[in-house]
């Protein structure tokens, strides 16, 4: 029987993580204090954040030790399995041979866990009695919860209000891991509360549902926030999926010649792409391609500049790709990749030519969402659908040209909670729309322009 | 760090099943014809089942070749990791080792995959074109879509309408799965049309939607039926559940003293239990419980007698644990364990002494479920729940012996598609109820008994 799998002992999982920092071509860029414009220190996000995360957000070491009691808890899932999907490859009649790296086998269903868990440790460490966070559709929030509950400390989401509504199940989850999972904008916030008496059918936002969840921790000396994306110490974390798939590649006795990931803040992107980009950045050719929604097209449309992450301009300024922090997407169902910035390191890697950008509509997402699951079983979530588009993209390309490709893409979570956007797909009810250049220069008005130019190759 | 999962290689996954038939201490009665009361020959069943699986539940080999095909297809998820639940024994403070085996990593989230697979398998074989089958909470008949969008064979599920309409997620992942999935009383069939004239509102049964699926079956010769628990064959298909186990339980330097799974027709207690049975037949002391809800008692208070599968009259009567198939058990949220019959396997070592039973009031299995997600991460199935139930109360009177035990329950699936159970429950809409004798006397008034009887140990 051919293998279908290559499954990593906990004995072989990674000790450390890796942090792309070390070795990126062009340093970063600091975030920048909203009111000084200088760059931000330490002492500006300890009311935010616990200091030794604040470390590592700044930490240019290549690795880090990843704490025993963290490794303890990721192996309840992890090392998670890399798949060889042949079944797929078969559907496509394509000489490429496409792998996957298996992040839905979390309790949480996604790659989420692996910043969750650390981030729940070190606020541990650091004294923290109650973390508080904001989460659109809901896999961040979920995640943060379970991992809240293994370190007994509470936990407090802010839930975008129209999800909260929408994703019941979502919201339940956190509930059964002991988590308070509260409708924003709500009545329990100073933000909230403005918010709901100029519009109390307000539905909410991403944007407004992170001010909450700032407030709420800056108001208590033992209550931190908690980012699942966009910043360093998130993709540190999540360098355990590359680690572990160069690993698993080589038990294949094979290396990827292109490796996908879907880009939403950028962590799961990168979590599988960043340990491969070393190999690049070193000389070896590999294409490594960031998915992101026609309808967000962060990466490939939006300028590199200084914006703040979130609405209501409470976060420092971030040097990123972005769309502006007033814009708003079209409602699609990959509420993952509904961010108007991306992470700084991805931001930069991307003006540095190490890795590319596609975007893509939705409904060739749900098209190749249903490919996969019935061809390889799994039901993907609507933002890893991009991923398998792309990966399906690449693989008939690869057909066409009668080439042997090795493809890598991460399948960042399951989409057993995301039925009902199956559904409307199934029943003909989705659509694709083009996005308007105008729309996005009116949403980059206010932006701040960089300091000095990037590198741009 | 200490190891937490005990995970086999494809290369060691089991290439045969083990079939109990060959080893019970009493040998099976026969299924009975319903019109003659003469044991059910192959051709009876012809017209339902194609016939290398009618063989195969005839069989009494102990050793079965599992095909080339379906190891293939096993190699999706399997072999599935086994736990040591580290977290829960801590929360516990027991001084019992607790092992579970996770069933809920295959893409449909349950061990239902383990038999739709192999059933999928021999239809095609025997060319059949189209499989019917009846789902109640949804996993069995997502389980069989999926398998079938494997094998390229058209599946059709009627669902009990009440479920329909409170499960939308369980009809679609049918539905991304290919499958038809319709709401059962349904004007497709003779049965259904002529339930709806009598009450149009009908919420349906499963024994309802059984004659369905067996009616559109039986009109045409590509068409068969599939079952997802009760008959011998599942229960073979099962037994990799417990033959992966005895391997990872000897990795992990150990053997269970009690074994535990939770039983509704039996199969995914069957697919644990039967392997471990077999050292217990020859001599080694295991105690095996099947859990079942104590508002569906089948084994701790249904005789042993000749009863229908199905509420309408339409199958062979089977040799089993019964509550008469007219017995309507209480809504609860463990739906897969609201079956009137037990497996006839199952119910025959029940008497015979190398398994017991318990039942468990549903209030108990949520607590349990709560317990178990907030220490080792996982949502559990409210059928799961049971089993981990009665682990919980196994450990903690382990606790009170101050003995060191060693427990192993099947972790059959995960409930993120259930979990508006867990809503009802965390906000104090659920209660227990007692099953008065009088009910089970009423349904049972019908039934026949059995030509001669039984050994009881």
């Amino acid at each position: 029987m051919r293998a279908k799998k290559y499954v990593l002992s906990e004995q072989d999982m990674p000790r450390k993580w890796y942090n792309i920092m070390a070795d990126m071509p062009t340093p970063m860029e600091p975030p920048l204090h909203p009111g000084t414009g200088q760059p931000v220190g330490p002492e500006d996000l300890a009311p935010i954040f616990p200091m030794n995360l604040i470390e590592q957000e700044m930490c240019t070491d290549r690795w880090i030790d990843i704490p025993e009691e963290v490794l303890d808890k990721y192996a309840i899932w992890r090392p998670s399995p890399l798949y060889r999907a042949y079944n797929l490859e078969k559907a496509l009649d394509t000489p490429a041979k496409i792998y996957f790296k298996n992040e839905g086998v979390s309790p949480a269903g996604s790659h989420k866990p692996n910043t969750a868990i650390a981030q729940a440790y070190y606020n541990k460490v650091a004294g923290t009695k109650k973390i508080t966070t904001e989460t659109g559709a809901g896999q961040w929030g979920s995640a943060l919860s379970m991992c809240c509950s293994f370190f007994g400390i509470e936990c407090k989401v802010f839930m975008v209000k129209i999800s909260y509504d929408q994703k019941p199940y979502r919201r339940l989850m956190m509930e059964t891991w002991g988590a308070n999972c509260t409708a924003s904008p709500s009545n329990e916030t100073r933000a909230g509360r403005s918010i709901l008496e100029k519009n109390p059918d307000s539905p909410g936002s991403l944007g407004m549902a992170i001010s909450e969840a700032v407030e709420e921790a800056v108001a208590d000396d033992d209550t931190k926030y908690a980012l699942g994306s966009v910043l360093n110490h998130v993709m540190i974390h999540q360098s355990i999926i590359g680690l572990e798939a160069i690993k698993q590649m080589k038990m294949a006795g094979d290396y990827p010649d292109v490796i996908i990931g879907s880009a939403g803040g950028g962590s799961n992107f990168a979590g599988l792409a960043f340990p491969f980009a070393l190999d690049k950045i070193n000389g070896k050719e590999i294409d490594i391609i960031a998915v992101e929604p026609t309808s967000c097209p962060t990466l490939t449309r939006g300028p590199f500049a200084y914006d703040f992450g979130d609405t209501v301009q409470m976060t420092p300024l971030l040097p990123m790709h972005t769309l502006g922090h007033n814009f708003v997407p079209a409602p699609i169902h990959a509420g993952g990749l509904r961010y108007h910035g991306m992470a700084p390191i991805v931001s930069q890697l991307l003006l540095d030519g190490i890795i590319r950008a596609e975007s893509i509509h939705q409904m060739e997402t749900f098209k190749a969402g249903l490919t996969f699951a019935r061809s390889e079983g799994f039901i993907s979530a609507p933002e890893c659908n991009h991923a398998i588009a792309i990966t399906i993209r690449e693989a008939l390309k690869a057909k066409e040209e009668g080439r042997e490709k090795t493809i890598l893409f991460n399948w960042s979570g399951h989409g057993l909670v995301d039925l009902a956007a199956y559904e409307s797909y199934l029943r003909g009810n989705l659509s694709d729309h083009e996005l308007p250049q105008e729309q996005i220069d009116n949403a980059l008005m206010d932006i701040k322009p960089l300091p000095k130019p990037r590198q741009a190759t």
